[in-house]
């Protein structure tokens, strides 16, 4: 397949760009199409890079708006975990399904998730035509005999995920260890030794909340990424480790995620939702040497998978609590929401560049966004939402034409069907 | 003219909406249509009241994405003002003709207004079919003759108010002190008598910064708000009273504006934008009887009109700072985003209920936001933005139906021709 994109807005220059199998093969206002290249106008659009959402929980889109407003032990234990045990094959499938179409809809083709059914995940995933790192996420409460059997279940699933990765290149596979406070030492380091024998991203919640880190003073002695550290899974995982959150963080902890090239996840409506924190510490990070990455995490926690509104939201929350109006511009707030998410996945993407992996949007200049057009990167970034998207391509192949993505009224069809499978206990 | 919305869901239940003249005649599972009534299928809708956005510049979304990113005196000095000479009455007229359809195509039916060229602007409202409480800004700068001149060119406009007012329903004028800091302690008493006599909205920027706050410390020996309370503003505004940002305050301060059942009007995107501070004392202001309502403030400085993200980020910001994952839950958010605007505007909406003004809108849920729609509100609140507005009613009249608005293409193509009669001086 090959794809020729003329009259185009590109870093405020028009222009035209051909995409010939995965990659943008050329750039260039004298370009001409091929005989055979799917032509799309570009008047009136803009191109960028298409995000990577660098944590989340696909499937529970389908918990969206339910349990709002409730503290975090009453949501889980009485909201969410009594319908969990509900969780089959065919709630997953439909649950990535409609993130994934609310990704695309919204100019989304990768992501790193952490949940449950990967196969079931990865085939929605795959239907969808995009891209995604799905890791199992196992706990074993620091309980001897879950240990044991957590070490079990990976080793029966080690052949099943070597044998995906081998075979498939929009979906991938790995383990997730839930947290540290969820996870014991033993199990942690396990899934490291795991994970840099076949080479998978070893994504972690870390940091989240600061009774987190405290109670890991208390019962490690340390903070939490000075016990991955002390573990050596740091040092092992190196810019294979993404570390979801990373909100509360001492000055030692930022220089062993630099030292170690290691990726964080920011979720920054998530943490504002939940009230885990507003600080994220994004200066010190980039300049430590981490690679710094955007997430929406789970729409139960955020409720949307929209990036747009995530990375707005990350670049104002910077200049508001360091009081700094000059604080992460739009241009450098849309490279983590892309660039830096598809470095952490081992994509060449996030930049609309000759060579790079086709991963990218096409936006409508007619959305109100963008009237009048000022400034196109400050538009997409401060002004508008997912809606302003008009074509995606992903992998170099259009996953949606004028806001058009295939199997949607299937999707949101059976995503209303299937929830009331899943959600069978609803508090007063 | 009489509406009729069938199979309509509103609080969760389905049922019918009858609208006659401007009010909300009748709500049922039992009404039938009039014969003349147009009928609405609301079949997949649900109807919430609209947004009253209570603090903005409307024309100056002309200036959207226009000098991003650069420091205030900058973004002032070298980008803001230069351009502001080139006003005139047709770039306001489009400017404030864009403001409104963005408004409208996001479920906002109400606006207070702080700019220029008020005949102007009130032409572009009135011809969207929605509402304004428009006052014209005024600086003296604290000179004398300037302080003369504000009062000359004031009371030559007493008369144009006092009949537009008094021959208009939909859209108001009035006069407004820019600041405290820009406008003397003359021009603020004589606005306020002026307003008071008049029965007019006094609209004022207030405690915006930090350095507003300590500036009077410095010259006036107290704090803004207590500067008005010491000229008598406050008691003689009181409801008519509308601050805008008021984020800066002392528990004095908020006594004085409850005692005197004041407004105020919060702006969450333009003060993270701007790092203007993200601590708004909302509960505080609420406890004390203060009426919070929501705005956007202009384009150049929030970059859209979205009062649903606005909405988010509010509640959401509430939850970080104090670090309350059940403060501002999202019908308490709604509620300061509609109900509260339109009282301090004077207009009994802001509630889809029987004999209320109808001022309503109907969101599609088919969009992604509302699958599945566990909670309505909820998804309302924390998943959607401004695209899942299909319908909107202004004082009885449909000004949008699925998502067409009357005049929209030709208020695209003005806005993008006069932005270059606005914008001729472009810093590098």
């Amino acid at each position: 397949m090959s794809i020729f994109i003329k009259n185009i807005l590109l870093d405020e220059q028009t222009t035209n760009i051909s995409i010939k199998g995965d990659k943008i093969h050329a750039i260039g206002t004298d370009l001409v199409p091929a005989a055979d290249d799917t032509i799309i106008d570009g008047a009136n659009m803009a191109a960028f890079p298409s995000f990577a959402n660098m944590h989340g929980h696909a499937a529970m889109s389908l918990f969206r708006g339910f349990g709002d407003d409730h503290n975090l032990s009453d949501w889980l234990n009485q909201w969410i975990w009594p319908n969990e045990r509900n969780l089959d094959s065919e709630i997953i499938y439909w649950g990535v399904r409609l993130a994934c179409l609310e990704m695309i809809k919204s100019g989304t083709t990768a992501f790193a998730d952490m949940y449950f059914f990967l196969p079931d995940a990865a085939r929605a995933v795959e239907e969808s035509g995009i891209r995604a790192i799905l890791s199992q996420s196992f706990v074993d409460l620091h309980n001897p005999e879950m240990t044991a059997n957590v070490r079990r279940e990976v080793e029966g699933m080690e052949q099943m995920i070597c044998e995906w990765n081998s075979s498939h290149t929009l979906t991938q596979f790995s383990i997730a260890p839930h947290a540290i406070y969820t996870v014991s030492n033993e199990t942690l380091k396990f899934f490291a030794d795991f994970c840099h024998r076949h080479n998978l991203l070893y994504h972690i919640h870390m940091s989240e909340t600061n009774s987190e880190v405290e109670n890991s003073l208390k019962d490690n002695g340390c903070r939490p990424y000075e016990l991955l550290d002390r573990l050596g899974i740091l040092e092992q995982m190196g810019s294979h480790f993404l570390g979801a959150h990373s909100l509360h963080l001492s000055q030692h902890e930022i220089e062993l995620l630099g030292k170690y090239h290691c990726n964080v996840a920011h979720n920054p409506n998530s943490n504002l939702k939940l009230a885990s924190g507003h600080k994220f510490l994004y200066n010190e990070l980039r300049n430590a040497g981490v690679n710094v990455t955007l997430g929406t995490d789970g729409c139960s926690s955020s409720n949307n998978l929209d990036m747009i509104e995530a990375t707005k939201v990350m670049s104002l929350l910077q200049k508001g609590w360091r009081n700094d109006p000059l604080a992460m511009p739009a241009s450098e707030a849309l490279n983590v929401a892309t660039v830096n998410g598809f470095k952490a996945l081992g994509v060449d993407a996030g930049e609309v560049a000759v060579g790079k992996t086709a991963d990218l949007m096409l936006v409508n200049l007619d959305n109100l966004a963008f009237v009048p057009n000022n400034n196109t990167m400050s538009n997409l970034v401060y002004a508008a939402h997912g809606d302003c998207v008009d074509t995606v391509i992903c992998n170099g192949k259009i996953v949606m034409r004028h806001r058009h993505v295939d199997g949607e009224e299937e999707t949101i069809r059976e995503a209303r069907r299937i929830v009331s499978k899943l959600i069978t206990v609803r508090p007063e």
